[in-house]
């Protein structure tokens, strides 16, 4: 504990700040730099200076408790107390997801905050809570996408030990937690690794800023930077697996993907840890090989989020085709979706002016996840309205319970299940006046030239824009809220009570549907959902008699074969056993 | 065949030039234009302005006359009159390829020049003939890979139907004939290909120029232009199969990358045509996916070269260590090539500073081509010696026998089978003076921080370095050339007589060797190779009784299990059955 090692082939030179002390440190095998002394313990804050230049903080830092910018902190990760025992994560198969932003989530905005609504998450049936990005990141609030000490909790949502009473709390109840991890790029501000070393290069571009070397010069050190990164997650702060932001921006030629090392990387650490640990991906690619286990020649990560499911269940709920909706609408592509995961799977994509994905192989339902919203979804519009902004409250319900019977894992967005008011917007707190004014003007920008006035669309920097998109909890005790929470309490429910709708099964799901007049049926074994997304009242089937369980409406209809539904109703029935 | 069609979604008006009139051509769909014109015959010669500016040549163009900046001419394929009936080339597993280069391979440095010497290519016991790239470049001489007019044979060889002609005569007598073709990148003069459409990106970096863009918006059309393209060589000129250089610089993060794309059309033509079609990859990656079948989640490329093999065999004979040649060296290096294909399957490479590599499973050695030199090996040498000049004439043979025997598809770099003594230096006869200076230091530079002075390295730009590079074939009939060639026809025939040899089984191919004592024995059934390397005579064996085949030496050694072998010499044995 009395040593700090650094990884900085750059530099000739490297002195390590420690309280007021400037020491020499000495150069190691293979561009590592070590030093010991007596005052290198938890608590105490250091920084590097680079042939003279700096101070920077620590590329592997613990903890920025004074920002991007400040110095780092050493901390004992074996100090802390775990309350909770052994945790082992349901698996991906029955799991339920939610993702939630710590800022907004709660009206404290940290980490030991959320904790106070952990049971609430634990009576609405999720299984596994997903944080998005965590990872200290320039300014006090922001998405987290822009982060840049990837080993340290953002300070403003508080210490380490937050983090873990956080994980200790969700174990403690039989809650999973998942973390975001970005590896496809570092934010723009504090960013210093490149002073360190080949972090970065010029042969692959991303939208957000420079590539991670990931297959050039000094590339065996970056992979395990983030390797390491990762089982720390995991290890240390004992999260039950990761979700890996936008993969298609992570460009790696080498024989043995990053993602494949990775994930192997992972299975070692759970066979040594003995419990479950999982990788999810966001994957623009629509390349089953992403979710291929490895010994079938794919990178063998556990499932990856599906874009196509929702552009596809989106653009029939709203109506909606701008953008990236151009390449859906028909009830056509739900259904493909549905029974298929990909909509593109090698088809020629118009938005992309493109050929777009390939057609997975054996793939289980449960390897991509479905979900009506998630951040990216409501966020990267410009007013950052849920879709419930958008449809009537029967066509949010057909859109849940299409999720929530879907053979996908399903994911729901912190405030989806009780109709939450407040936008989701894109708020950031850059100090950097140009960066600042870069990311306001961007906005503003981006959205000009769509119906919008750029006047309209919130700025970033502004600090109402954050505080708006925090969620209301008192919403929960007035009436269409609270409605809302029983109706996905309900369908919760139900996933749990008839497993045929977990079982991932992507060949037995069978969908019918009538592009005309708007409707489409979905069943999986004994269950069967009928929706009417019409202009007016029709009478749907099921392939066979059943009892209605759930219904967007308040009167329940018989037992039957067919029942007569108005425009923007659903009715789930069971068979009659 | 009175129409002209043209791919050009970037302009808003397309012209057609042809002859002395000047006529708009008409939009079609998916931004193509199309024209017809009685005037469009074969023979014809035309061009396009786009948006006015212009003239520009075809990017499909069949024929420059006159060069790549001229017009394009109309080529009738049909017209020409093919002897040879249909061809079936002999299957790679049994090949053995000779790599030339028409400018230097004749006096003439012409198509129809080359067939003068297919003879003495039939009689050496070659199957397939390998071009380097005729696609039109600019200037008159050069090694090709800067082509720009990617369908049209490169005019100062010949013409259309004088490459058919050489193809044709091949079959004629019995070889098949490989085309070099560079889908990477595409050559820095006359390469007008971006004002027509989307054909590049900036994704990406290519180390000689933009990289081709193969996944976003318009890449639909590029793939189908280098599909075509390689479907155009196949079909029309009845190549047998194409090598396709520098995969490693063809960026494609589609599901479907584009060299399964191309393997999966070319198996379609394959089937179409009735006749047997290869694809052969230059890759720097050491991915195993790139040769193994499709069905199997890799790209289906049918062999690759093997680098690997070179550079361990390469630093075994010369004691070489400059650059790439760092990594390898020992002939633990080469006994794991000869028995695993890749020495870096998922090792740390120092001369990259990464590690390279995964481990190929299930794979024949005759997916991958083993050779002692090729143009790249002996021409990116500063003063472009054949590795002849380096080593004596018993490691020369050595080197040759362990190709020979090896379980690769041998492949010989022209005139290497006849101790060829013209060097193959890099030749270049750009027109435009900025970009003819720029290639003249650039290659000055590359070498002047070795042991080379400057001034000393061979101009690319001066025509004398053009002029030495050419095969002397007044040299066959010299005895050093003349023994050399006997030498290798009795390599051929050993390898067409012991079918083991050709048995592409790499756990067979049993390898010993002494480091220390520098000799090392290669065993295939009933083959055995012994050499030595060493600076003193040892006794090396085999481990069957065996007769003497093949010696370096002129007496021949008797039966027996061990033979003495002085310093560089080599004893090639068969089992006494």
């Amino acid at each position: 504990m009395n040593e700090i090692r650094v990884w900085a082939p750059k530099p000739r030179t490297v002195e390590l700040q420690l309280g007021s002390q400037r020491l020499e440190m000495r150069p190691a095998e293979q561009g590592w730099w070590r030093i010991e002394h007596d005052a290198i313990r938890p608590g105490a804050d250091y920084s590097f200076f680079l042939d003279d230049a700096g101070p920077f903080p620590d590329p592997r830092s613990q903890f920025q408790p004074h920002g991007v910018h400040g110095p780092s902190r050493v901390v004992d990760h074996d100090a802390f107390r775990w309350i909770a025992g052994r945790f082992q994560a349901r698996p991906l198969s029955s799991a339920m997801v939610y993702e939630l932003h710590i800022g907004t989530f709660t009206p404290g905005g940290t980490f030991t905050g959320a904790i106070d609504r952990l049971d609430h998450l634990v009576h609405l049936g999720v299984t596994h809570v997903e944080l998005m990005p965590v990872q200290e990141f320039s300014g006090r609030w922001g998405w987290g996408y822009d982060g840049v000490d990837l080993f340290a909790p953002h300070h403003a949502y508080g210490s380490p030990d937050d983090l873990k009473r956080l994980v200790d709390a969700a174990h403690a109840r039989g809650l999973a937690v998942l973390l975001d991890v970005v590896y496809n790029h570092l934010g723009p501000a504090g960013n210093y690794l490149d002073r360190f070393g080949p972090y970065f290069t010029t042969r692959y571009s991303t939208p957000w800023g420079p590539a991670v070397n990931l297959d050039g010069a000094g590339s065996t050190e970056v992979r395990r930077f983030l390797c390491d990164n990762a089982i720390m997650w995991l290890r240390d702060y004992r999260f039950d697996g990761l979700r890996i932001d936008a993969i298609h921006a992570i460009h790696d030629s080498s024989a043995i993907h990053f993602l494949a090392q990775l994930a192997h990387e992972i299975d070692q650490l759970e066979a040594h840890l003995g419990r479950s640990l999982v990788l999810i991906a966001e994957s623009d690619l629509n390349d089953p090989r992403v979710v291929t286990p490895r010994e079938a020649g794919g990178y063998g990560i556990d499932a990856q989020w599906s874009d196509d499911f929702h552009h596809a269940l989106h653009t029939v709920l709203t109506g909606e085709r701008a953008g990236y909706y151009a390449d859906f609408g028909s009830l056509a592509d739900l259904a493909k979706t549905l029974s298929h995961a990909y909509c593109y799977d090698g088809r020629y994509s118009a938005y992309r002016d493109a050929m777009h994905g390939a057609r997975p192989v054996n793939l289980d339902g449960w390897r991509f996840l479905g979900y009506l919203q998630n951040h990216d979804q409501v966020g990267n519009r410009p007013m950052g309205d849920r879709i419930s902004r958008s449809i009537s409250a029967g066509r949010l319900k057909i859109g849940a319970a299409l999720v929530m019977c879907s053979p996908f894992i399903p994911m729901l967005f912190q405030g989806e299940e009780f109709l939450a008011s407040p936008p989701f917007l894109y708020f950031t707190q850059h100090e950097d006046p140009d960066l600042a004014r870069a990311v306001s003007d961007g906005r503003r920008r981006e959205f000009s030239s769509f119906k919008w006035n750029p006047d309209d669309v919130p700025d970033p920097q502004d600090p109402a824009t954050f505080q708006r998109s925090k969620l209301d909890w008192n919403e929960l005790a007035r009436a269409p809220h609270k409605s809302m929470l029983i109706f996905y309490k309900r369908l919760t429910d139900l996933r749990r009570e008839f497993p045929e709708l977990s079982d991932g099964c992507l060949e037995r799901v069978q969908v019918d549907f009538d592009e005309a007049s708007r409707w489409i049926t979905v069943t999986r074994g004994r269950i069967a959902l009928l929706a009417n997304l019409g202009e007016s009242a029709q009478t749907l089937s099921a392939p066979f008699e059943a009892t209605p369980l759930i219904s967007s409406e308040p009167d329940f209809p018989e037992r039957s074969r067919a029942w007569l539904l108005s425009p923007d109703s659903l009715l789930i029935v069971a068979a009659v056993s």
